[in-house]
């Protein structure tokens, strides 16, 4: 069976973003006067082939681990459907 | 209330990712064979300071419209929450 994997990088809550706080210093310049705190990480889908839902979350795993996310400055999140 | 909008901003699927193949190209060499198609974009968490769901929406839809997407090359989907 196909799934798609959605997986959420970001940066640790103890870190700094400095992405982020640049994005949120300009939002009043757009109008914007209620934004408070800005985090910016990654959105990444995976098309995974596998026997069932947990599978495809261990492989999405493995690949979060092994490859996308960098686990000293950043946490991930995974959630799978089916394609 | 504060609510905390949840932003993911991806290339569009017409469009190539080159960012997402080499990511996918890579999969193999950690001993991943079942990933199919990547695409890699953006996650984006703001809290923003609104009287409900709705203008907290609206002003996270403004925010994308002006300074976090580009919509020549991407979509954007928003999801609210009290935060």
């Amino acid at each position: 069976m196909k799934f798609i994997a959605d997986i959420n990088i970001m940066p640790l809550k103890g870190l700094l973003d400095p992405q982020g706080k640049a994005v949120g210093h300009s939002m009043p310049s757009i109008g914007l006067n209620n934004i408070g705190d800005v985090r910016i990480g990654k959105h990444i889908q995976l098309e995974i082939d596998a026997d069932s839902e947990a599978a495809a979350h261990e492989t999405a795993e493995v690949a979060c681990r092994k490859l996308l996310a960098n686990l000293i400055m950043e946490s991930f999140h995974i959630s799978i459907r089916q394609a």
